[in-house]
C-alpha cells in the first residue's frame, strides 16, 4: 500500500490529531484536533512534512500516488463544504499554507483564493453579489501566484526591480495615479478588471508563460510553492538562528476558503482565550466586520473589541458581544471548549461568513510574564493543570519580567533606538544622563533619576551605580564589573554598547549622528540591551503580585535543589530572604570596602595592602578587624541562623590601590612614608595577569595574618550572636585554591583561632563549616584530595570558565562577539555554563569530592547560579544548592522546579536506570 | 627466636651484604660487601635501621635481646682483631658511625675511640709507644662523647655558649694562650693530661654526671647517640629537603678502630677508582702519612698524590706509589677488585696501620658531568656495564654540564656570594655589569663581556640579552621572559634575585651592603642561581667531547620518543640539528619581530596592529608577507625536509605596541594619523589579563587576513623550495584553541590558500600537516572533537599549566616561592610538569584525540619538553615527540632513553599488564 501522505479534516472528522505536530506541522495538527472537537473548521487536508523531504529527495518531484491522495481529499472537502472546485456555479476556493513543527512566522509562502478562473469568477460574483470582492481576490491570487509559484518556485531570478511582483505593484500605482486615486479601495470593478489584464500581460512577458486558468494547475502550483519555500533564503536563515533542523520539513495545509468580507454578516478576528497582558480569565480579542484576515493585520481600520469587558479605553467601536450576540455566544462556547481541551490559553483566528463562525487556527497564546504566572496559578486552582505543568508553563524570562520595572512596551515600540548593547541588568530605566559617579550621587540626592554613562565602570564607581536608576557602558561583557554589580542589585544595566563615544571632558555622549549632553534623558531596556533617546513611560514590576507568591510556593514544593543568594551587606541579605533565599551562598568580604560608608574600612585596607613589613601589616590588620567583624555579624544576624558562606579576601590587591593623588598622599602620610615610596609599593602590586596572580588563598598563604583576622572576625561575630541568644551559621570559604595543601595551611589557622575564640567566649565550640571554592581546573581535578579537608565545595564557575576556556572575563569583548556571530560558540560561556567542558570538570569535581567525603555539601556561586539552563545542570549533577544574586533567586527556584519535572518526564518515558545518586538536601 | 638486630662483618665474612642497604644502611651494607669480597675491613657489626624505629617506638629504649646480640658480635670483633675491648694490655677501641639508606653527610653523629678508659690508656701507650696520640685520642673521645652522648642524646639544652663542647673549647684555648701555643699540636702529653682533667670537671659540673670510665657504658652511649641523632634538628631539616621519609631510620656501624697515625708506616687516605673530574681510567687519590682521617679532611697538611700519573701540578709530596710500592700495589689491587665487583666508579676511604691496608668505606663516587659521560662510555666499551646501565648512570644535570661553560668550581668555592636567584639559564658567566640593553650591545661591540642586569626584561631588551654573556634580573620566575629567552639560547641567566635593588638612574646595583656600579665585574652560576662579586675564572664546556657523542648515540639507540627543538631562526635551526633535533617542534612566527635586523618587519607588524580598518590591515599584511615568507623559507631550508611546526601569531598584540614616543610618532606618520589617534588605537589593545585575552587563534578569527598571510607564507615557502629541488615539510599549528570550530574556521582558509598556492606553482599539492596546540584545558577535554580536524597535537604545557593552576607565569614570583618554601607545592609547576592534574589533562587529551584519529601525532613544546622528569612522562603517555630549546635537546634524548630503561626494569619486576599502547614513531 502506498504511504499515506495526505490527512483530511473537516465536518467533525479528521484523519490526524493534535499530537501529530511532527507529521502534520503545528497548524495542521491543530486544525485536525479542532475538527475532531467538532469545531467549525473549513474542511481541508494536510500534506505531511514527510512529503517535503520526499519531494526534495526526488529532485523536486512528487510521487505519483500523491495525486490520487490529493484528489480523494479534495473530493471530501467538496462534500463537506457543499461546493465544487472549479465549478462555474458553486465554486470552491482553496488556500495553501505552510505549517512546520515549530512556528516560523512569515518565513514561508501562502497562496490564497486558488480556484478562481475565467470560469469560476462569474459564479463567485453571482454567489457573493460582490463583483469588486471577486475581482480583487483574483488580482491578489495572480499577484501572489505569479510571484510565489511561477517565479520563485520556478527558480527564476529576475534582475533587481524587474521581479513580476514589483512590476505588478508598479502597474497598480500607475493606474491609481492616472485615475487620481489614493487608496487601493478606490479602484472600481472595471479598474480591477483592467489591472488583471495588465497582470496577465506582465506574467506572459516576464515569465514566458500564461497565468494558469485551470484550478488544479493552480492548486499543484500552490502546493509546490509552499514546499519549495522551506528552502527559501529567509526560511534557511531563520532555521539557523532558531536551531531548527533542515530535515524537519514543512507540511502544506490545503483548506477551503471562507470569507469574512462577504458583507455586514461577515467578519474576521483574532482572540486570546484569556487576557495575554494580565492573565485575567476573560475572553479577549478584536474583530472587523466585512473584512479579511489581512485587514486586521494591516492596521488600516481600527478593530473593535470582542466584548464590553475587555474594551480598551477610548475605543468606541461596537463589540461583537453587542453587535451580534448570537455569534459571540457561539464563539465564546468555542473558546471554553478549546481551553478545556487544550488546558492552555489559546490564540485563535476566526472568520464569520454570513453569521457562521469558522475557526482558522488555534495555538498556544503568547503572553507577558505576569499573565503567564497568573494563568498558571489560576489553571492549577481550577484543576485544569497540575502544579508540575504550571511550572513548565512559565519561562524564566517571563518570571524575570515580574521582578523589574520595565519600559512601557507600547511606547518602546515607537521610540527611536539609539544603539544596542549587551543586556546586562534586566528591566527598564529612564533618567537624565550623568558621566561620573559623583554626579550620579549628587543628582540623585536632589531626587533626580539618573542614568550613569561610563566608558566602563570600576569599583570606585559603585556609589554612583547605586544612586543611578540605570547604568550604560561602552565597554565590558556580560560579566564585567558593571554587569555583575548591577545584576546583584537588580538594576537595569546595558554594557558593551560599542557604538557609544563617551567624552568625559565635554560631558557628552556621541552615538550615530546624535550628541547627548549631561542632563538629557535616555531610556534603557536592560532586558533587550536597547538604548532609546528621551524619556519613555515605565510600567511597574509586580513582585508583590499574589500570583507570583503562589507560583513560587508551587515551585518550592516541587524542587529539591536549594537556592541561596549572593549578598554582601545586611540589606542585601534581607532582600535575598524576601526573594526566598535559604541562605547566603557567597558573601564577598571585599565588598565591604566598596561604596558609601566604606571610606574608613577602605582606608585601613589600603594601609594593610601598602604595609612594608609584617609588623606594619599586622597593625593595619588589627585596625581593620572591628569593621570586618561588625559587617559579617550584621549579615549573620539578618540571616538568623541560615547558613552564610563567607569567602575570604579574593581579588588581587592592586584593585584597591587608590588612583587619586590626594588619596595616595593621605595614605602615605598615615603610613609615615613618602608619596614616592607609596607609589613604589603600589607599583610592586601591579601584575601582568592579575586574574591568575596573587589573589585568593595565595594572599592567605603569603599573609597568614590577613586570613587570621578574617577568620577571627567570622568566628567572633558568630560567637557574639550565639552568646546573645541568637542564631548564626557561618561557613568559611577559601577562594582560588588549586591544591589541598593550601586548604590544610589555612585550616591550621582556622582550628587555632576557633579554639581561641571558643575559649574567649566560654563556649565548647563555635558552629561553622570549612570549605572551598572550586574555581581553578586543578581544584576540580584534585577534588578527591580537596574534599579530605573541605566540608563543602562551592563551584565558582565564573573563574572556572575563565581558566577552562582561557578567556579573561574582562577582555572577551575583543573576540567573543565575533565567535558568537560566526557561530563558533553557541553562547557566551560566562552567561550559560559550557556544560560540555566546564561542566565535565564540575561533574568530575563532584564525583571525586563525594567519593572522598560522602556528605560533601556542593553548591555553585556566581553568575551561572541564576541562569536557568545552568541551574538545571546543577540539579542534574547532584548539587545541594545554587547561589545567585537576590533578583535571580526566583528564577533559580523556578529552574530547579522545572529540572525536577523534566527529570520525572524523562524517567517516565525511558526505563529507569539503576545508579547511585548522592543524597541531597536543601540548604 | 628473637629478631636479628645485629649483623657482623670482618675477617672475610659478613652476615649481611651490599644489597641490604635498606636494613643496614649504605655504609653498613658496603662494609659487609667488602668483607665478603675478602677485602681488609676492620671487623665490626651493624645494628639495623629497624632498631632505630624500634628504639623510638619503645620510647628510646632498647629491647633486652639487643644486649646479647651486641655482646656476641663484639666478641667476634675481638677475635677477628686479636684485641679485647677494655683489656688493659691489648685494648680494642671501637667507633660508632651512622649509616642511613641514603647518604646524609654530616647530618648525624659519630663517636670515635670508644674504649679508652683509665685502665686501657696505659696499655694503648705501651702498644703504640705514642703517649701523645693516646691522650689526644682520649681528649677527643671525651669532647665528642660529652657533647653528643651525654648532652645532646641526654636531652639537655644548655644556654647559648654554655654547652659542654663550647666550654671545653674555651678551656683548651685558655690553656694554649697561657702556654703561648699557636697550634693544637703544640700541646704536650702533660698539657693533654691536664686538659683531660679539666674536661672531666666541666662534664661533672655542667651535666651532673662523670665521664664514664667503663668501655661498655661508652659503647652503649655511642650507639644511643647515633640513633638519637636521626631525630636531631639538622637531620630532620635535611630529610625535609631531600624528601627522605622519617621512618627509614639510620643503622649504627660499630667497628674496630684502626690508626693511620701510628708512625711512618701508617697512613690514611681517600681515593676514587677513576678520575672524578675527567673520568679518565686512572686510580686517583690523596694520602697522608702518620695521620687520621680527619686530618685529610681538615686540610691542615697538604696531602700527597696516590701515584705519579695523577700528581697535581706543583705538588711535590711523595706519592704512595713511590714511598711504599708494596702497599700501593695492595691498594691498587683492591681498587681493581672493587670496580670489577661494583661495576661502578668507587669513592673509598682507607687507613694503613703499620703497612697493613684497611678499607673503611666504599661507595659510588661523585663525579663531574664530563667524567660521568666518559666513565659510562668507557665501561660499556670494556663490557663492564650495558648501554642501558650506562644511560642510567648519567644524570641530566651532569649532561647539561657538558653543554655550557661554567665557573671554575674551585674558585667558586672560595668566592663571596652576593645573593641567590632562580637558576634560569644554566652554565656560568663572568662579565662587566651594564643596566640597559643598549649599553650591552654597545659594550659587547667593543669586545667587552657584559652581564645585563635588569629589574625584569621585556621583548625590547632582546638584542641586549643576545649581546650579554649573562643575564641577571631582580624579578620574574623560571619561565619569565628573560628565563625563556636565555634558555633558548643556552645562555647563563639568573632571575628573581629579589634582594637586588636596581637603580637605573644612577646605574648602580645594591645588594646586601654592597653597591655595584656599571662596569664592575660580576660572576654568575646560572645552574645554581648564585651571584658572585668580581671576575671568577671559567672552565670551558665540552660539547665536542667524543665521549659525549658516543654517549648520545647510545641514548638514541635506546629511546623511542622523538626529540625536536624549538627554534625561531635559521641559525637556531642549524644549532638544533647539531644537537640532534629531528625537526622543529615550535617555530614562533612572532620571534622574527624581535631583535637585531627585525626593525623593518617589526615596523610593518606594528602598522598591521594599529590598522584602523580591514583595508588598512590588509595593506599592512601585504607588506609583511615577504618578511614572513623569507624567514620561514630559510628555516625550512635549514631543516632540509625535517618537519618544521610553524605556530601562527600567538601573543597579545599589545606586546608589540611601541613604547617610545619617537617610534610612536614614526608609526603614526606612516599610518597617516595623529599621534593622539595612534595612542587611542594602542590603548584599545590594552587588556586586563592579556594571557587570557585576544591572542592566538582568536586573532585569526577576528582578523582572518592575518592568518591567511601567514598560511600563504608557509605554503609558498615550501612550494618554492620544492620547486627548486629541495625538501620542505611544514606543519601549520594553530595556537590557543579551545573549540573545534576554531580549527574548522582556520582550516577553511588553509584549504583555500593551499589550493591557490598549488595552482600558482603548478603543483598537485603542497605537503603539510594541519594541527593545533593543546594548551587550554578545554581543548584537552574536547580533544576528541579537536582531533577530527587536527592531524597533530602539540601540548603547550606552559599555558596549560597556567590555566590549570590559575597561575600567571609572569606573576608567580609573588607567591610561588612561598609555596615551595612551605612545601605546599613540591616544585615550580612551570619547570616540572604537574603530572597529577596538568598530566591528567594531557593523558586525557591524548586518549580522546587518538580515539577520534588513530594516527594522531602528539608532541609537546615549551619548557617541559626539556625537563627530564617531564620527558619521561611524555614517553609514558605515548607522545611521539618532545620539543625543547636546542640546548636541552641532549637532555631530552637522555631522559627519553632513561624512560625506556625504567620501563624495561619496571616490566621485569612486575608481571606484564595487558594494555593497549598507542603506536608511536620517532618524528
Amino acid at each position: 500500500m502506498a504511504k499515506k501522505w495526505v490527512y483530511s479534516f473537516g465536518n467533525g472528522k479528521a484523519e490526524g490529531d493534535g499530537s501529530q505536530k511532527e507529521l502534520l506541522g503545528g497548524k495542521g495538527a491543530n486544525l485536525a484536533e479542532m475538527a475532531l472537537l467538532g469545531l467549525p473548521v473549513p474542511a481541508g487536508f494536510t500534506i505531511t512534512t514527510e512529503m517535503c523531504t520526499e519531494y526534495n529527495r526526488r529532485g523536486k518531484k512528487f510521487p505519483p500516488e500523491l495525486t490520487k491522495q490529493v484528489e480523494k481529499a479534495l473530493a471530501q472537502v467538496e462534500k463537506a463544504m457543499g461546493k465544487k472546485f472549479g465549478d462555474p456555479k458553486n465554486p470552491l476556493l482553496m488556500s495553501c499554507r505552510s505549517g512546520a513543527r515549530q512556528s516560523m512566522p512569515g518565513m514561508m509562502e501562502t497562496v490564497l483564493n486558488i480556484g478562481l478562473t475565467s470560469k469560476t469568477i462569474p459564479g463567485m460574483i453571482a454567489k457573493t453579489g460582490n463583483a469588486r470582492f471577486v475581482w480583487d481576490s483574483y488580482r491578489r491570487l495572480m499577484q501572489m501566484y505569479a510571484d510565489v509559484v511561477m517565479e520563485k518556485a520556478g527558480g527564476i531570478e529576475p534582475a533587481e526591480d524587474m521581479g513580476v511582483r514589483r512590476q505588478m505593484e508598479r502597474a497598480m500605482e500607475q493606474l491609481k495615479r492616472s485615475k487620481g486615486y489614493r487608496l487601493d479601495t478606490d479602484l472600481t470593478v472595471e479598474d480591477l478588471q483592467t489591472l488583471c489584464d495588465t497582470y496577465k500581460q506582465i506574467i506572459q512577458s516576464t515569465l514566458g508563460k500564461s497565468f494558469p486558468d485551470n484550478p488544479m494547475e493552480q492548486l499543484w502550483g500552490g502546493i509546490r510553492a509552499v514546499f519549495q519555500s522551506w528552502n527559501g533564503k529567509r526560511a534557511i536563515a531563520y532555521r539557523r538562528i532558531e536551531n531548527i533542523p533542515d530535515d524537519w520539513g514543512t507540511a502544506v495545509n490545503v483548506q477551503a476558503m471562507v470569507f469574512g468580507n462577504m458583507g455586514e454578516h461577515s467578519a474576521t478576528g483574532v482572540a486570546f482565550t484569556r487576557n495575554p497582558a494580565t492573565g485575567e480569565d476573560a475572553f479577549y480579542g478584536e474583530w472587523l466586520v466585512n473584512a479579511q484576515g489581512e485587514d486586521v493585520v494591516a492596521g488600516i481600520r481600527t478593530p473593535s473589541p470582542l466584548n464590553e469587558a475587555t474594551r480598551p479605553e477610548g475605543n468606541t467601536e461596537p463589540s461583537l458581544e453587542k453587535a451580534n450576540p448570537k455569534t459571540y455566544k457561539q464563539l465564546h462556547a468555542i473558546r471554553d471548549k478549546l481551553e478545556k481541551h487544550f488546558r492552555e490559553m489559546q490564540d485563535i483566528e476566526f472568520t464569520i461568513e454570513n453569521d457562521k463562525v469558522y475557526m482558522l487556527q488555534t495555538r498556544t497564546g503568547k503572553r507577558t510574564g505576569p499573565a503567564a504566572v497568573r494563568i498558571a496559578v489560576d489553571m492549577v486552582k481550577s484543576k485544569l493543570i497540575t502544579p508540575d505543568e504550571a511550572v513548565m508553563r512559565v519561562s524564566p524570562a517571563q518570571l524575570d519580567e515580574l521582578l523589574h520595572d520595565v519600559l512601557d512596551p507600547v511606547a518602546e515600540k515607537s521610540a527611536s533606538r539609539l544603539c544596542t548593547g549587551l543586556p546586562a541588568g534586566p528591566g527598564g530605566a529612564t533618567g537624565q544622563v550623568v558621566f561620573t559617579a559623583e554626579a550620579a550621587v549628587e543628582w540623585a540626592a536632589n531626587n533626580k533619576k539618573v542614568i550613569l554613562v561610563r566608558e566602563e565602570t570600576n569599583p570606585e564607581d559603585v556609589e554612583g551605580m547605586r544612586a543611578a536608576v540605570g547604568i550604560l557602558t561602552a565597554r565590558g561583557g556580560m560579566t564585567s564589573h558593571a554587569a555583575l554589580v548591577a545584576r546583584g542589585w537588580g538594576k537595569c544595566c546595558i554594557v558593551g554598547a560599542g557604538e557609544l563615544h563617551v567624552d568625559l571632558a565635554s560631558k557628552t555622549l556621541r552615538v550615530g549622528g546624535e550628541t547627548i549632553r549631561e542632563g538629557e534623558w535616555l531610556s534603557l531596556n536592560g532586558t533587550k540591551g536597547a538604548v532609546y533617546k528621551d524619556r519613555l513611560p515605565m510600567v511597574a514590576g509586580a513582585e508583590d503580585n499574589p500570583y507570583f507568591k503562589q507560583f513560587m510556593a508551587m515551585c518550592d514544593k516541587i524542587r529539591r535543589l536549594g537556592v541561596r543568594a549572593n549578598a554582601d551587606t545586611p540589606a542585601d541579605a534581607a532582600k535575598a530572604r524576601t526573594f526566598g533565599a535559604a541562605g547566603i551562598g557567597l558573601f564577598r568580604t571585599e565588598h565591604m570596602f566598596y561604596g558609601k560608608g566604606a571610606e574608613e574600612p577602605l582606608f585601613k585596607l589600603r594601609k594593610m595592602i601598602h604595609a612594608g613589613s609584617v609588623e606594619e601589616r599586622k597593625a593595619a590588620v588589627d585596625e581593620l578587624f572591628p569593621h570586618v567583624k561588625s559587617d559579617i555579624k550584621a549579615t549573620l544576624e539578618a540571616m538568623d541562623g541560615l547558613p552564610v558562606t563567607v569567602r575570604l579576601l579574593d581579588p588581587p590587591l592592586h584593585e584597591f590601590v587608590p588612583q587619586k593623588e590626594e588619596e595616595r598622599r593621605k595614605l602615605a602620610g598615615s603610613l609615615g612614608i613618602s608619596l614616592e615610596d607609596l607609589e613604589k609599593r603600589a607599583e610592586a602590586l601591579h601584575e601582568v595577569n592579575p586574574m591568575m596572580g596573587h589573589r585568593g588563598v595565595r594572599l592567605g598563604i603569603t599573609y597568614p595574618e590577613v586570613s587570621e583576622m578574617q577568620i577571627r572576625a567570622i568566628l567572633e561575630a558568630a560567637a557574639e550572636l550565639i552568646k546573645a541568644g541568637k542564631k548564626a551559621m557561618p561557613e568559611i570559604m577559601i577562594p582560588v585554591t588549586c591544591d589541598v595543601n593550601e586548604l590544610k595551611h589555612q585550616k591550621k589557622i582556622v582550628d587555632r583561632v576557633a579554639g581561641e575564640v571558643a575559649r574567649k567566649f566560654g563556649m565548647k565550640r563555635i558552629p561553622f563549616l570549612y570549605g572551598t571554592m572550586i574555581e581553578i581546573p586543578r581544584a576540580a581535578l584534585k577534588a578527591d584530595e580537596m574534599a579530605e579537608v573541605a566540608e563543602f565545595f562551592s563551584f565558582g564557575t565564573n573563574d572556572l570558565t575563565q581558566m577552562t576556556f582561557g578567556f579573561s572575563r574582562d577582555d572577551v569583548g575583543g573576540f567573543v562577539p565575533d565567535y558568537i556571530k560566526s557561530s563558533l560558540l553557541p553562547a557566551d560561556p560566562f552567561q550559560t555554563l559550557d556544560q560540555s567542558a566546564v561542566g565535565e570538570l564540575v561533574k568530575l569535581g563532584i564525583e571525586r569530592g563525594r567519593a572522598a567525603r560522602a556528605g560533601l555539601k556542593v553548591g555553585i556561586c556566581g553568575e551561572h547560579g541564576g541562569d536557568p539552563d545552568s541551574v538545571k545542570f546543577c540539579h542534574r549533577v547532584g548539587m545541594n544548592y545554587v547561589s545567585c544574586s537576590a533578583y535571580r533567586v526566583p528564577i533559580a527556584r523556578l529552574a530547579a522546579a522545572k529540572a525536577v519535572v523534566e527529570e520525572k518526564r524523562a524517567q517516565s518515558t525511558k526505563p529507569a536506570k539503576k545508579g547511585k545518586q548522592a543524597p541531597r538536601r536543601k540548604k
